[in-house]
């Protein structure tokens, strides 16, 4: 259905996600006729800058989409839920950045290194993953290949851009009030988040995990195409302007050994292994910001058990955790 | 030994936690006849301000210890390890901030709401554990004594105080310089704290450990008097001022429950139950900062086993993490 040379579009193309995909596209010399931008609301016309040239954001309308080839959104789960299956069923192929249609069984939720067979079954619509997952299973997948995991117990350390472009202003803005001996006002947080950490991120269900905590959970177990592994996160917003950082405890089915998980993660696709703590090099968020890979380092054999491992990753969560993943998704699919 | 009434000296009274302990000391109303203040270094004689007077801090002699009943060493580990057994062979008991004697089968770890039975062997050196092992001893032992602690992999988000005063200077310059688009120069720290986070805390070992890592294991089956438990920590240093945080995964060798927990935090000596997620209400490092108690929330049942919680832990690293901690041990001395 998709050929080389066919028209692209992105709705959210504003937000943080959706221009990341505008250059990465460009970037990565994406075969297209044309690149069409559209912001989601009911906004005015306005331009955004784009490889030394100035692009037209456009309203978003059904119409409009005709002709597309494949349309990216990045316009988050209610524009999705409206939209999404009509984009659709006018033949465009819909890589879909939200968490609308990750669990829908008609949808494959793709990472590419993980499991890119998924993307055989598709009917329009492709979900992108959780940022938060994306970046696990990239640095799980090759131990799970060799060993299958059990369970990984999992604290985040996420940076505010998870939360958009206003979580990153109110970040700057709280920091230098509280440097300056004033109030952090919080508005896009519930609490402020400057030299704060909150154990927070999306709702809290009934039993007191909260949505990003579930969806590390159930998209890991779908991705990795394996209910009986037991995912268990504690998500945490850090005052981090952008790269997640997890902690990870990987417990599997087979003894592991350190030497066999730095061979299988050094050539891992996607991942470079950061593991030299003696020269103080292990992955950072301030390391991995506008780059491509999810670094992984702080391998540690757990003392009690020779089948689990302790390790630290850390990715760009715009990048691979949302817009390098969702076009290396539409890379695949030509 | 130890009297109501008699001289009480801190040794690095012009650090972090010595400051804070003569604060302690005094908003407490300890019994004592005279304060006396050292630095640890060949420092000039300088001053203090304590309760709205100001206080001579003096250099540091073994001979001008003679005459002190407590002794309060929060000077770190290489003065500790130089002074602190020739301090008590004059009859001094010193209650010991740093690791130097942690470990030591003569030495009595304690924290007071869990161990506080350890006081009566002591013989003049006393030690007063590690900030993230104190807060989560506090949180665990209350559900160890009802079901007992198997093992609990716990990821650490600590504050920059941890590291003393010129880390929170660190932390405050980076921060400013890079709101003003200008970098991060490190100096504390190995790499930039702000807008970062370093998965490193203290000197590797051959295993990829910290020794931060290894003081949290090691420490916490000391305390609570169980070599068989298995602490298995990552810890992480957050720019974050003043607050330690954990995400602790705790099982157990009984099936626990969630109401029972919450019964046994409500009443556990030290403990803040907070742990209203509907409301918005979870333990945060703004919210423990220059307070006594230990906040425990976001209680969640691993969905796999009965024999096992998530739990986040927050408490003051300063305050229950160090000074409290070193005061309240002396009031239990008396």
């Amino acid at each position: 259905m998709l050929k080389g040379n066919q028209v692209v579009s992105i709705v959210g193309a504003t937000g943080l996600v959706g221009s990341e995909i505008a250059k990465l596209l460009v970037l990565r010399g994406f075969p297209m006729s044309r690149l069409v931008l559209f912001a989601s609301g009911r906004h005015q016309e306005c331009e955004v800058r784009l490889a030394g040239r100035s692009l037209p954001v456009h309203p978003f309308t059904l119409d409009a989409m005709r002709g597309t080839g494949i349309c990216f959104l990045a316009a988050g789960g209610e524009f999705s839920r409206r939209h999404a299956e009509a984009i659709a069923s006018l033949g465009v192929t819909v890589i879909d950045n939200s968490s609308a249609f990750r669990m829908d069984s008609r949808v494959p939720l793709v990472v590419p290194e993980v499991n890119p067979g998924a993307l055989g079954e598709h009917s329009g619509i492709i979900a992108n993953p959780n940022c938060s997952t994306i970046q696990m299973v990239v640095a799980l997948a090759p131990l799970h290949r060799e060993w299958r995991l059990r369970r990984a117990i999992v604290s985040t350390y996420q940076a505010v851009t998870g939360a958009g472009l206003m979580a990153a202003g109110e970040l700057a803005r709280q920091s230098d009030a509280v440097l300056r001996g004033k109030p952090a006002r919080a508005e896009v947080f519930p609490h402020p988040i400057a030299f704060n950490v909150l154990p927070h991120i999306d709702v809290f269900d009934s039993q007191g995990w909260t949505r990003e905590e579930r969806k590390m959970r159930d998209e890991t177990k779908k991705i990795m195409g394996d209910p009986s592994m037991e995912v268990i996160a504690t998500a945490v917003r850090v005052p981090v302007f952008r790269g997640h950082s997890e902690s990870v405890h990987a417990r599997f089915t087979k003894s592991v050994s350190l030497e066999r998980a730095r061979d299988l993660l050094s050539r891992a696709p996607g991942v470079e292994l950061v593991d030299d703590p003696e020269n103080n090099r292990y992955p950072m968020p301030v390391d991995c910001a506008g780059r491509d890979l999810t670094l992984v380092g702080r391998l540690r054999k757990d003392p009690a058990t020779d089948r689990a491992l302790c390790m630290w990753i850390v990715s760009d969560n715009l990048r691979k955790g949302a817009a390098l993943n969702a076009v290396q998704i539409a890379e695949r699919l030509l």
